[in-house]
């Protein structure tokens, strides 16, 4: 087995998760990450922790979803009663065709999305981490040979956390403090978000591995002025391009999208939070120096900024405010890296993506 | 995809389960068998029932188990408690590699049994059925070519149940109210076991597909003799050969085999049910016209009859009768093709293979 494999699971024991003897862990991965699987079976073993298996299998998902009708979709109560024993959650990505759910209606996804939204705000409760091994499928869909996306995704995991956690603790610094965040890309993207009250959260890969970046909640009503979207996203297979939204009062009242719009919608009509902003965040980490069609690694690029239409992630919201809720969580990307700013409090933090603490610029 | 998968998928959904509308339904698979879960998420879908996947990997299993201290197994709480809200259990073998855990200690399986003793009890309560994808790693073990084997797995699983049960129902009537049956093959076996108020089942491919036996309970006391399996079995991975057990009072007092000793010892030594005999059973199946070296397959070949150490089928046993309980359930086979008779109440119902209801022999 490649080393780095292993490696990938210390990481994942030791630094996400901190698994115990006697910790009940879920493990979600598809069989193209068996090599991951078994070397974190190593480990569990060797702390006396009690794993259970779950796999991920598109080809079964996108049967299950096309012979289904959307209005039987109900909460799993088997796999809800597991996840409240459960106090580890290890999800892998790591895909055989990327594609394999373009076939699934566009309805399918948002309507099992709040079929399961109990187990998710279970597993939200537990230690989780969501990491990708790295397969054919993802490299193709990367456009890049398996061996350099091997290296790629080697190099964005398993790599030193406290040194990157140091790097980011400078933009917390800023972001924690903030009450307002002014968003301007280009001649599409001018946004701006109150940020007042909520905790600016240092990524340094605990929940999702690869880590390396900065996030807080927007305060769910504030959010004022439109957004281009300019990078891709997938979901539930499908991929999306070209959003454009326009928000009023925190709530989106126009959006398009150049492919895929019918599943914009489906998001958006999930809930009523899926009208709203869950998340701010900004990619800090400078070893994922490509685009790979992968939004785990895509939205932790350096020159980035990325934005989740709905739930909020709690760790950012302290409890006397007010956290958006939702069974969706749909991160969506701008490119900072020309012709834009970040401002906090009318200061200007971040020029064409270089950080003011960086190269000292003035704002 | 082959169309026997579906026909497969079919008839574990339809004839074996009956699953309904909002049934939680737990599949486990190893990767191998993804055509048939795909095939079985279809029919899911269709029902509106609401599946979970547990992926059984055996290169999983035995890096946990040569990790861990056996004395750490402990029962998984949120498989227990995933299980208790659990309709439906939807097993199936398949492997890769049937080696797999040849280099597993021998004390790790028994280990594990107990463990998880509590989760296979709940899973007896529910609806469940243990099948077969035909696999190169299966194939192979039974010396048989890909194609050759999935031949025998589909003439063995997808056929007509009902003719078969039919068939199938002339022994029960001879063992249903019998009180003891007497067992004799070669020099080796001539065992005596007691079966009186116990039920014989029709064993017509519900729980076990393929199906194809009758079975029946001993009274857990009451076996007496010795019995040679001339048949070996795999069990954690490893085949014992040529196991001879002698049984006073109903309990194993000596054992002895001619390959993994160690391993049946391990068994025997598991609780004390694991001494005792938990089943009888008469293959019947005469489509498994060979051994393949799975027990799934050769304890329901024609010819041959099956000793369970450890856990009674509860259908077997009466509420007032005393079930014999254990964490193990070991089929162990002896060809009954030459040289044997099997009687029942003192009458030979069954010699070289023959049933007396076949030619009319006369006792």
């Amino acid at each position: 087995m490649d080393p780095r494999v292993r490696e990938h699971a210390a990481v994942i024991v030791e630094h996400c998760c901190d698994v115990s003897a006697e910790d009940n862990v879920v493990i979600g991965a598809p069989s193209t990450a068996e090599n991951l699987v078994v070397a974190l079976y190593e480990r569990l073993g060797e702390r006396g922790a009690r794993p259970a298996l779950h796999w991920s299998s598109a080809r079964a998902g996108r049967a299950y979803a096309r012979a289904m009708n959307p209005d039987d979709y109900r909460t799993a109560e088997h796999r809800l009663a597991e996840m409240e024993e459960t106090d580890v959650v290890i999800m892998i990505g790591g895909s055989h065709n990327t594609a394999e759910q373009s076939d699934v209606s566009a309805e399918m996804g948002p309507a099992r999305s709040r079929a399961h939204e109990p187990i998710l705000q279970e597993r939200l409760e537990k230690q989780w981490v969501l990491t990708q091994h790295p397969t054919t499928g993802n490299a193709q869909k990367a456009g890049m040979s398996t061996e350099a996306y091997e290296d790629f995704v080697y190099r964005a995991v398993n790599k030193d956390w406290d040194e990157q956690r140091e790097f980011q603790a400078q933009l917390v610094e800023v972001l924690d403090p903030a009450n307002e965040v002014h968003i301007v890309s280009g001649d599409s993207t001018d946004l701006t978000i109150s940020v007042e009250g909520m905790h600016a959260v240092n990524d340094n890969g605990k929940l999702n591995l690869p880590g390396g970046e900065v996030f807080t909640a927007p305060v769910p009503d504030s959010v004022e002025g439109e957004v281009h979207f300019d990078k891709p996203l997938v979901r539930y297979g499908r991929e999306i391009q070209d959003v454009r939204l326009t928000f009023e009062k925190g709530k989106v009242i126009t959006h398009e999208a150049a492919k895929n719009e019918d599943l914009l919608t489906s998001v958006l009509d999930t809930d009523d939070g899926a009208r709203r902003l869950g998340e701010l965040g900004i990619g800090m980490n400078r070893d994922i120096d490509r685009f790979s069609y992968n939004m785990l690694f895509d939205e932790k690029m350096g020159d980035t900024i990325h934005l989740a239409l709905g739930d909020a992630i709690d760790e950012c919201v302290p409890e006397e405010m007010e956290a958006n809720e939702s069974a969706q969580h749909v991160d969506m990307i701008v490119d900072m890296s020309e012709n834009s700013k970040i401002e906090v409090d009318g200061e200007v933090v971040q020029r064409d993506g270089t950080f003011r603490f960086e190269d000292g610029f003035e704002g």
